[in-house]
């Protein structure tokens, strides 16, 4: 449950895409590197909140205690403290696991593919941070997904606000995982759970109100370096310098009319300390494709620079940004637009169909093949004795296989091969 | 424990290697597949003979009970067998699992890739069963792993082997497993294992023992043929005749000289049902790298036509041929080899660095790379605001980077970049 076979035209369409997101990152310079899908449970324990119920555990069979990774940041730490590596820029393109409720016709699987980009190490501020951004908005480019916005905002200006407003600091991770609703919920229902369930006051729900439903850009950050509550607390001031920072970095870059600066933009997982972003696809109006698979986010990622020292025994840091292509909800929409277009996708890359149009020369055509699979030829025949020559063709006219090479006993005679056009059906003796 | 992180020199040597593996199969006609890590515990069971006790098994956290795949061979299977799928040419390429006891400096790891190539379907005897050992002749010529034999043998020979020399039925398979072990030890060894753990009586195991022992090529075939007892077993003659058609298909590929038909070899898995075959690097003398790794086999595979019955709810039979080439092995005798030779792998592919000469020059390095790339040129730059041009070049030289494009104030002021191949010093201002 949850999971899925891939038959050859969605494996096809899968290479495709990510052979599109693999040369993004190899554009950037980034290097492979590839870990076990087998993590020791305790790697994964206390990284991901609530959703640690969520991971697949192996049954103790004597030996280490395991569990299925569940997602690719966790063990890329792990990596980087285990190696005592202080820089990297890596990308990984591999499957994770998640016992969540599938929901399959959204693209939300519980083995499905991650994409990861991430540079490791000690920079200058908000370089790394505008390349993950940058990364993100080629790759949704490339792959013409439609039009798109990149939210962007940093965990201390959350944590800044939220202080200003007078919320506890034991409170922050839990008012961190309401405000996040807000890009599902109105603001109304966010407020009543901030105030029935996670048991904050109304008058500080509404001051929390006041900034998260903001969004925008270059002078909203400058509005709110000016705001005199704000102004005052050192975590937000520092996230509000880095941003205006990355904003400058993201206007040379010439991306900034994607980019949302999003106060409400807080997402779930325990790790990220500074700046962290999500791209969603935009709605558009009579577009059969995006009603089907629905709009969410396509790419994540963020700053976090606390979690390699989780893994180092003596806490050595090692500053990390990343991002992170939500690849299946990608694949669902490419694959619903081929449906809808009605173009097949060749599933092989055969070149040439080796034929014979009389009976009793097999012979013959293993030797040909031979010689074209030696030659690097990209090359199939019937694995039949004696197929009929209509056969042949009707399977090189299924399979999208542009060129037969035909022996007969004329051609054997005199020593040449005819090769044949499918299409147009035109032959040459050679 | 027997797994293994791969830092990027390996991820990108396995990279290489994959994709000549992947180019043959492709060259074949094959289209890929995919199926999850995760496969029903029922579905494994009962496939592996002895070697069911090293599945990788989940824990039961409510839901189905599930276990990691053990190989490619039976997922594909079950997968033909689900989607009523009738003929298929496939490639695979994924981990797999074993709780096996590792030893990684024989390749040998508990989560390790293989390459699977299978033909399923209905077709004339031994035009696919000889396609796939064409495939595993090319993959071990292309890699230039050295001299290599691939031994073939049938079950139904080894069956009826077994039958004339008056083993019961009921110990045809422990017999096989025994037989199996001739490559390792001699034959005095495997005949004491006969008749001390298995039962046979000397008799038997020595009349076993006068065809076990022998190898060669279509002359062996034809003198068995002629075999007073052995011709006069249905499943003998069977194989015999169809090893014989076999043999005849690789004259035509001219891959006979590799070929060795060999009556010891029976390979350990329960489900093959005709032609089995094996490749093995041949020892070379004084040479260092096969002596650190081992010998032994780095490809095999055979015919299986009762598998996907198994799990057709009507018996539906699939008959399949396939082979798995044995990449580990064939890794840990490749980078040995690169270790020895002192070649260094790049590990990125970038074309050319962005870089500057001066201090404040940040954001002309900004504008310059996000022009390349967004031409699709592979660009990096170092995440310093002001970096030391021989620190640009430095690494250029540590990463292979043939290129720097400089961009220094008189550059901007001339609107041009100084480019730099990074070997010769060369400079050109364009």
């Amino acid at each position: 449950q949850g999971t899925r076979d891939h038959p050859p035209a969605q494996a096809a369409l899968r290479e495709r895409l990510l052979g599109a997101v693999v040369s993004c990152f190899k554009r950037h310079g980034a290097a492979a590197i590839d870990t076990p899908v087998l993590e020791l449970r305790e790697t994964l324990m206390g990284k991901y909140g609530e959703d640690t119920k969520l991971i697949y555990e192996l049954q103790d069979q004597g030996g280490e205690l395991l569990a299925l990774r569940y997602d690719l940041t966790v063990p890329f730490a792990r990596y980087l403290a285990m190696n005592k590596v202080n820089n990297m820029k890596r990308y990984h393109v591999a499957k994770v696991y998640r016992r969540d409720n599938p929901a399959t016709t959204r693209g939300r699987y519980r083995e499905f593919y991650q994409c990861d980009f991430d540079i490791a190490g000690q920079f200058d501020p908000m370089i790394p941070d505008a390349e993950c951004l940058k990364i993100v908005h080629e790759i949704l480019s490339d792959l013409q997904l439609g039009d798109f916005v990149i939210k962007v905002n940093d965990r201390r200006i959350l944590n800044g606000v939220f202080a200003v407003c007078g919320v506890p600091e034991n409170k922050f991770i839990t008012a961190c995982s309401t405000v996040d609703k807000l890009d599902k919920v109105p603001w109304e229902e966010v407020r009543s759970e901030m105030v029935g369930e996670k048991g904050l006051s109304p008058e500080v729900a509404d001051r929390i109100g006041e900034y998260v439903q903001l969004h925008g850009g270059l002078d909203l950050i400058e509005r709110l370096l000016q705001d005199p509550k704000l102004s005052q607390n050192k975590l937000a001031k520092e996230g509000l310098g880095d941003m205006k920072l990355l904003f400058e970095y993201l206007t040379l870059f010439g991306i900034t009319g994607k980019i949302s600066f999003d106060l409400s933009l807080a997402r779930g997982l325990d790790y990220y300390t500074g700046v962290i972003f999500e791209a969603v696809l935009l709605q558009q109006e009579n577009e059969h494709v995006e009603e089907l698979v629905g709009v969410g986010s396509v790419a994540g990622g963020g700053r976090y620079d606390g979690l390699v020292g989780m893994f180092d025994p003596k806490g050595r840091k090692v500053p990390c940004v990343g991002v992170s292509i939500g690849i299946e909800r990608i694949f669902s929409i490419l694959e619903q637009r081929l449906e809808a277009s009605g173009e097949k996708l060749r599933t092989t890359e055969t070149q040439v169909l080796v034929a014979t149009p009389q009976k009793h020369l097999l012979a013959a055509r293993l030797k040909l093949i031979s010689e074209l699979w030696d030659a690097g030829i990209k090359a199939e025949m019937l694995y039949k004795k004696d197929p009929k020559l209509l056969k042949q063709l009707q399977y090189c006219e299924d399979t999208g296989i542009p060129l037969a090479a035909i022996v007969g006993e004329q051609e054997l005679a005199d020593g040449v091969v005819k090769l044949r056009d499918v299409s147009t059906r035109e032959e040459v003796r050679m």
